[in-house]
């Protein structure tokens, strides 16, 4: 497809140019844009009014509108997102581990860009914004593909971002907005390897299934979390409750809230009562095995498919354990790799828990909630990633950027 | 397919077995494999002489079956690769960037190992216990999927260290070996994500294009190199003259073998009749453009192909660039990410080339053929990056990791 691979080769070109900036450059082009973005805050208003008005006609239901209707202050709130990711320190160029080898050839890691992020997602506009800024002050070129529902406003974002870039003489195909929303466009960008180095898929467990199964691009997963807290043997049961409380309902839709409890059967008797109370009281359901259900008759029956479940919503598995070690397989075998915490007084099972639990972020005696660049100390994020490879967890500034050796010699050839 | 599925189980339970393990048990699994090896040579030769005898009676060619033939001497230096890479530092459980957040939560980056790592490779039986050992000491299950030409020594290699492995206490599934040479079955290698956490396909190109279009697992891409020295206006031409001449002919068939030059026509006159010189006496033949022709007329006419191709053999391209900024073009268009070197005594070029250059490795003044893991110093290397994500340039044992944020709280619950 033409299309796909001419924003390709612009934004292979624009990367060139965003390689060679100095982050002050860099910086005036992200200030630019927030400037632009709160002057022209009607065209982009007038724009999400379109997006709404046809998600109502197709029947969107309400809690998906709001996540697609943008305010003055959600546009605000974007030109300041702007601003915060030009105050945190530039990643780029920093040269480590200079060694001399014996034959005099001075080895480094210089820290680099990584060239052309794509990034696939849903119906938040806000995205478009967020996503140009993170991968812009790396040095990298974007080309975003939103969802079809909120084209309109992302192309009035991407236009006033790019008039901005442009006015600052910077190259406005550093953020490229796929305006063809068809199926087959987004199968191009999965497979565009000539001109695309990673592509990140922001959105649901099925969005990304698709960008996983698709690309030849390589891909870093984000997102699903099927996030456990374990109450292990003699821990704090009024810590346990207040943490699983926060983690649970703080708020219900996101990857890092608790989906399943697993408790010691030792700690059962006392902790099942104390803690399935406050999350009733929360209008949490709760959904259990046999001896979790003996202790509060409130919870319903568990299935194996509970287990395995993201719910995003106001339930929760709880499964007994009889021991630590059967805690942690539980746990592994049904986690998603992003977020387990286990609350515990023992030193040796924190230690265990945090060896044993595979996942990106393993936590003890505190909220899974707190996975989040923010909360981490990263700054601003572009995903969590749930995968092994090149960044896990929380991904900042840093996991848009690459290594690449520099080598200085003074003419040194191989012998051996 | 179950069979699959089966290495994939076994896999993840012997990884989940290896994660725990310190240096010292990983140690005695590598010696004691290399002792092994040793002592039952002689079932390794005898499995080996099966596959050269079939080789022979397919008709394959000489030089393929050198690679695919085992010596004595072969095998003791299979067993002394174990015995280094026991020696080198084990890089996993170190914690880095611990900070204290204001709510007082501890975070830290653990380095772990990634889990089940795949390997598809072609003809050369001594990557059996070459990836394995790396693998291993990276604390990871392997799942080996070698070629059908070298199916009776890889299942003998196998079979060898799987017994010592048992025999020191380790769980033998630490090496697996995938007995169906099948194209089924390393396609289904290709898409096993729930058990397999990197593929790193180690061959020819064709092989590498397979994996990264079949696969859903993440990918390493390594190894091809179409690898450039430019030589700038006013650079040594006796220094440019001795680099090329290793690059290029030290040894032909590697990945950081030179395979195209580009000279400043500023430099051209004097400096294409000293490196043709070096490098016709060498057997090499030359493909340039008009320019280079116009001052040796040994020189043939290359075409465009010529300037994309990783020739792997005694063939070398050349083109005469205007400027810095056209042979720095000139490399970004034609170039795998792998190794492009500079030949010049300008400061700013050296920078400028280092900088703008899209590569692994950006050499000043020295021979391409040092991008390997043992003359980077990081020890035996299980392949060159040429991909941008995870890791890049010769992978060592950290690349056989990642991270996972271990997070210390005493109570700490999210708030906004």
């Amino acid at each position: 497809m033409q299309y796909m691979e001419k924003l390709g080769g612009q934004a292979k070109q624009a990367a060139r140019i965003l390689n060679c900036l100095g982050q002050k450059e860099k910086n005036k082009g992200l200030l630019g844009a927030a400037k632009a973005l709160e002057a022209k805050a009607e065209d982009i208003l007038a724009a999400n009014k379109k997006d709404v008005a046809e998600a109502r006609e197709k029947g969107m239901k309400e809690a998906l509108i709001d996540r697609l209707k943008l305010t003055k202050e959600r546009i605000c709130s974007m030109a300041d997102g702007l601003c915060q990711v030009a105050a945190l320190p530039d990643p780029v160029g920093e040269i480590t581990a200079m060694k001399v080898r014996p034959n005099g050839l001075q080895i480094g890691e210089k820290r680099v860009p990584l060239g052309v992020v794509g990034i696939i997602y849903e119906s938040r506009p806000n995205v478009t914004s967020d996503a140009f800024a993170l991968c812009f002050k790396a040095g990298n070129a974007v080309i975003l593909r939103g969802g079809s529902d909120a084209i309109h406003s992302n192309q009035a974002i991407a236009a006033v971002i790019r008039g901005a870039l442009s006015k600052e003489g910077l190259p406005e195909d550093a953020l490229q907005l796929v305006e063809d929303t068809s199926r087959e466009a987004a199968r191009e960008l999965m497979r565009l390897n000539s001109y695309v180095d990673v592509l990140i898929p922001r959105g649901g467990a099925g969005l990304i299934r698709t960008v996983v199964e698709n690309s030849t691009v390589p891909v870093i997963e984000t997102g699903t979390g099927n996030c456990h807290i374990y109450v292990d043997n003699g821990a704090d049961i009024s810590m346990a409750a207040d943490i699983i409380e926060n983690a649970k309902t703080q708020r219900l839709g996101v990857c890092n809230a608790c989906e399943s409890l697993v408790i010691h059967k030792g700690a059962a008797e006392e902790a099942v009562p104390v803690i399935a109370a406050r999350l009733l009281e929360k209008g949490v359901e709760i959904r259990g095995d046999e001896t979790a259900r003996s202790f509060c008759s409130e919870i319903t029956e568990a299935s194996e498919e509970d287990y395995g479940a993201e719910y995003l919503d106001a339930i929760i598995s709880i499964k007994v354990a009889d021991s630590i070690e059967e805690a942690i397989e539980h746990i592994n075998r049904y986690n998603t790799g992003h977020s387990e915490a286990i609350i515990t007084n023992s030193y040796e099972n924190a230690l265990k828990f945090q060896n044993e639990v595979d996942a990106a972020a393993v936590y003890v005696n505190a909220s899974t909630r707190f996975t989040d660049g923010e909360q981490f100390g990263l700054g601003a994020e572009i995903g969590i990633s749930t995968q092994k490879l090149h960044a896990r967890g929380p991904m900042g500034l840093k996991a848009l950027t690459t290594v690449k050796y520099v080598i200085f010699g003074n003419g040194q050839i191989r012998k051996g």
